[in-house]
């Protein structure tokens, strides 16, 4: 069974380019597009850009925050420019990336995001990605149309599974357990924010939110599926429970 | 030197399209476009999808004739849709396209065709075509906009140019911090197997042994770099401060 892929545009200004997203998905036989709080949808010009693609717009889902977009997901690439990336996350190019979103095989969703046409997605919405993926481009002018991204990315999607098709099985580690879902993994990091404040650690060279940010990209980098955080969060429960048992009268 | 590619727009429709595909040309690094017979050339909608790339319109040739737009070529190449074709011409796909024509050398520039939006090239117009060059598509929605068809032949010249440049180098590794080292890596595991000791952790599922390689595997899938290493060891020993401290008498 093929891995599904999900695009997931990001507070979309332009409704002419979430019309041409759902032509360019389709061109490449992609279906599933969500839609995180477009600024205009539907639009007749979403429908007008779409031509012959409505299909994918009818089906696209609309919701009101990103984690609701990624429910479920397992593997996340976050679309970005090469000279913005984030410098704690791995940069993939579109190709790799793409060959990597098609061999992905734990039995839940890729989701793909796309920022918004000025500013790209921001630090926040960086949280929940895996590894950022960039498309490379004219370093003097880099920053290509929406829509423009989503059509390179989706051709390479096309391509990747048409090689996989034809190659008889590269050899590919990767473990048959899914990934942790974002909101599994937002309440490790939230476990993991509360043992590091009860064990007092400051790091001397970060602020809190910072070292927070760090730690949480470090640990993305690795993909932890779900017995990954069920271990990780029984170390944390651990520090907290001998430090309970080791002050009975509290501190 | 590094072959000059050209791309010629015959008898396009819609001078959006012509700005979206100037500013697509511009973010892959190709500057040479030729017009010919354009219906509406230069035009408003024109300058305001290219959007930054007005340089590319403003050089742009405009010519009452294909012969005219080839004059000088060596390598032409016609892009096409699979199903229509040639079938004397071979079809080449847009990757294998554009290797041949970033490493075409003799001297002249590589010209690559693109037809009207409605109905492409004519066989008339094929006449000058070395091959054909075809995107890969969903079959049963195979026609991609214009601009889109240009954005993914650049993108494909743009990666023959750099694959062509530095054959190494896919997955780029953002952080310039480098990697930690094996013995910092084998003393990290060492202090993490100490403090799990301590807090006496034991994962239900696995002995120690397991547990401490799964970890290990987990986090190396990360890639430590040195600050991380300090990071994860400042924490390790906050750990094992604290409980000292709450516990003076040993246990």
């Amino acid at each position: 069974m093929s891995t599904s892929i999900r695009i997931v545009l990001v507070e979309t200004s332009h409704p002419g380019n979430i019309g041409a997203v759902a032509r360019a998905m389709k061109n490449m036989s992609l279906d599933e597009l969500v839609l995180v709080n477009p600024r205009q949808f539907p639009h007749p010009e979403a429908t007008a850009r779409a031509s012959g693609a409505e299909d994918v717009l009818t089906q696209a889902r609309v919701t009101d925050s990103l984690s609701a977009a990624l429910q479920g997901c397992g593997l996340i690439l976050a679309s970005t420019s090469r000279e913005r990336g984030d410098q704690y996350l791995r940069v993939t190019d579109a190709r790799e990336a793409a060959r990597r979103a098609v061999t992905h095989d734990d039995g839940s969703p890729v989701a793909i995001l796309f920022g918004t046409e000025r500013t790209g997605l921001t630090t926040e919405e960086l949280r929940y990605a895996h590894a950022l993926l960039a498309i490379p481009a004219n370093p003097v002018y880099p920053s290509l149309n929406l829509a423009m991204a989503v059509q390179i990315v989706a051709y390479e999607i096309l391509c990747a599974r048409l090689e996989n098709g034809q190659r008889s099985a590269r050899t590919i580690a990767s473990s048959s357990v899914p990934l942790a879902d974002p909101e599994e993994l937002d309440r490790m990091y939230a476990h993991l924010a509360e043992v590091l404040e009860e064990i007092d650690f400051r790091d001397r060279t970060q602020s809190g939110v910072h070292l927070m940010r760090r730690l949480r990209r470090f640990l993305q980098r690795a993909e932890p599926d779900i017995n990954e955080v069920h271990i990780l969060r029984g170390i944390l429960t651990a520090i907290q429970q001998r430090r309970r048992r080791a002050m009975p009268h509290g501190q």
